[in-house]
């Protein structure tokens, strides 16, 4: 009997690790990209070849113009990047982003009736985003048995998020372990063209970090180190 | 102190009596509509006029290729679409498409610190749609408590749903005391461009029925009846 999972698969570290996970465990993948107004596409490229490389059945990219809605600085053009940030909740939070990503791939998960829908969520690294902790997790799951037609008839999708508890070295290493090529990846808020990371933006710190932490190199491509 | 609204308004009865309602608690109103692959634009087109009418201070139209999903007659061109139908969920069920609108109304509502969503769901005339019963809408409630930024603050938005045990004439009785023109409203799953109905398909019928039931004129207008 096949099992099918829905694999929201942004193209970066944690999402990629993520789809190699849920290959391991056996199940078709079926891949699932949201193109919310994001500043570069590189991200999206590396989210495709990585489709490829991982043999998913099929590979939705969504066009979602969620940056009409503005808020955040990964999505609104007017709020400059931060190089790094404080304490709280940060400014690259996108609004109810998780929540509408996970919205998307329910809805995929009704029509393959899957038996799972894997988000990369980490409660650890990234501790301001009220959407990547487990309590929400567990409550959008309560939420997902009451929407949906395969919810109804106790079918509906389990929402697996097999790196929430993981430090960014653990995830590298449980990635390395799957074979993940993280070269092909992309972390950078702002990469170019050709998924070159920054180098000096949060995202690229804390990535670089976990390279680190784990004790193998960095095979990121930056621009500047 | 101004209260603001986030108010689902697809063009149809019920989410422009939604409005109405909305309007007259006090709320300052911001109007959003999903383009999500319908097959005709004529809803649009009316919910655009029917946020003018009543001064909504912003309307967002968000684009969404949902229809890429698949599953519904609604959405997908292969799926013939029903002139009436049997019992169960129906072929018109879109996937977890309350779950996405209520989504990106919260991703809307958090960037505005709104306090309210309305949502014109129904659960007395379109029994077959889980995403429509009470118990789905306060389930997304706690999950929206706990998916943002002024949920985790205490200051998360409602999510208010007036017509979610009335019949289609109680709606009616109720939009009319509130001044709604109802001409304006597009309801039919197959409305012509100028957003005449059918007259023949189900949703029609039930909104016909409700006129009747209600004991007042049908100032829908029809292209046959």
């Amino acid at each position: 009997m096949i099992k099918k999972a829905v694999v929201l698969i942004s193209g970066g570290l944690d999402s990629t690790t993520c789809l190699a996970i849920a290959r391991s465990q056996g199940y078709e993948l079926y891949g699932m990209s949201i193109l919310y107004g994001q500043r570069h596409s590189s991200e999206i490229d590396a989210a495709k070849s990585i489709c490829k490389d991982y043999q998913v059945q099929e590979h939705r990219v969504v066009n979602l113009d969620i940056g009409l809605i503005g808020g955040s600085a990964l999505t609104d053009p007017t709020i400059k990047m931060p190089e790094s940030q404080g304490q709280g909740i940060p400014v690259t939070y996108v609004p109810a982003r998780n929540t509408v990503l996970l919205s998307l791939a329910l809805g995929w998960a009704e029509v393959l009736k899957a038996e799972a829908i894997f988000i990369g969520v980490n409660a650890v690294d990234y501790s301001g985003y009220p959407d990547c902790r487990p309590e929400y997790i567990q409550s959008f799951q309560n939420m997902a048995h009451l929407a949906t037609k395969i919810g109804v008839e106790g079918r509906g999708p389990i929402i697996k998020t097999p790196l929430i508890a993981l430090t960014k070295a653990e995830i590298i290493q449980k990635g390395l372990t799957l074979g993940v090529d993280y070269s092909k990846t992309v972390t950078c808020y702002q990469a170019d063209e050709d998924g070159l990371g920054c180098g000096l933006c949060d995202a690229c710190k804390i990535r670089n970090q976990g390279f680190r932490d784990a004790n193998v190199s960095d095979v990121t491509r930056y621009r500047a180190l």
